[in-house]
């Protein structure tokens, strides 16, 4: 690559993106709290100095972060098909609208400088078809081995609500996808799952209280982002917090 | 599991039913000689009496041999989306298929005691995601044994024909699906990937030469599936030929 001094230096190439994750189970707020964190990166991406050379935020989803992904999530939530998804098909349909994101817009726009924010990644098939399902941890490690190629996320948020607050806020919706149509006892399983998950992985995954009032989950998600923004783009500490 | 006299015996615990697969490249004329095996399989069922506990013949396919997996199928073969697939997400996609398929169909009716003709299986991803795109082909065979739990077809008849011939019989079709699009070099290491697989499993893949006439291809395939059929089920020979 040819050196160029900082002027010359065209905006991509100056630094790289960073993948910040949502996850929880139904009705723990990761719809409303994602548009309310990109809102506020946009801000802080024009007023923090720091972080003037990456480029735009990015809002994305699994299953259907992708054209070719959304076909796929048609399928995982409202199929057309009467018949029992088989444990393990939909395991692989998970993986497969996960590689299709991956390779075609995560590792891409994170090369180029965004900053990107996902409604579930890998720990939502740990939790869901892991604890939830009861398949094989092993068996679902390797296909998120797979699927991601490596690309792991720089920060989780989980979102800790009990599963029956939780799936009583997502039954004031319109209509139940096929995950949430599940009983109760599955999504406690679920959210077992992300709170070994958060054990396990307490590098990764930061814990947010989402039973508080929904600004206050917004200011402790900001607080932990801000912390994390300044780590990876300012470590000797130049970024100004701006809550 | 009660010991009852042949007379008394339900004809559905009498036999195991066994899965024939039919290989090749597009145009190597699969689904024509599929049709007149499964004719002649009927046939051979009312008339042979080592084969009168067998149940009815099956005829289907991969992707799509399910109500979901018709789904995944149209994902695969005619998405809506302009945007290339991934060889990875194609790879997942084709084993979340195949995982609805062996759980759905294939194992429970080969329980029950069917003969079941399938259009495609295993060796159609090595064939085609292995030696076409180039994939890793210990991950392809690592995918093949999650999607399928362990499940291999009897037998495999591989219609072994030019890939030039056969694209061009296929190009003759009213529209060409997403894998027909790809460029005669894909064809061709497809072809070379059925060549290499039947030689690493010449006890279960029979080459079948599919230049001969469409009678003659039949013939052959008649024979072989006959020859199988009286090991399985008449080890003694005591099946008369019905050729």
């Amino acid at each position: 690559m040819t050196v160029v001094s900082d002027g010359d230096r065209p905006r991509s190439e100056a630094v790289c993106g960073k993948l910040i994750v949502f996850e929880g189970v139904e009705g723990s707020g990761k719809t409303t709290q994602m548009t309310r964190l990109c809102q506020w990166l946009d801000v802080a991406l024009q007023t923090q100095p720091e972080l003037h050379r990456l480029k735009t935020v990015i809002a994305t989803r699994e299953p259907g972060g992708t054209p070719l992904g959304t076909e796929m999530r048609q399928v995982l939530l409202y199929p057309t098909a009467q018949e029992p998804m088989a444990a393990r098909a939909e395991l692989l349909l998970y993986a497969a609208d996960r590689a299709q994101h991956v390779e075609t817009l995560l590792k891409p726009q994170l090369a180029q400088g965004h900053l990107i924010v996902c409604d579930r990644f890998t720990d939502s098939t740990v939790a869901y078809q892991g604890y939830g399902r009861g398949l094989d941890l092993d068996l679902i490690n390797q296909l998120n081995a797979i699927a991601t190629s490596g690309l792991d996320s720089d920060l989780t948020l989980w979102l800790d609500l009990e599963a029956e607050v939780g799936l009583a806020r997502a039954q004031r919706r319109s209509h139940a996808d096929r995950m949430e149509q599940n009983i109760l006892a599955f999504h406690q399983r679920v959210q077992q799952g992300f709170a070994a998950l958060a054990a396990a992985h307490p590098h990764r995954i930061v814990r947010i209280d989402a039973r508080q009032a929904e600004e206050r989950v917004a200011a402790s998600i900001q607080q932990v982002v801000q912390q994390h923004l300044t780590r990876w783009y300012a470590p000797s500490g130049a970024i100004a917090p701006n809550l």
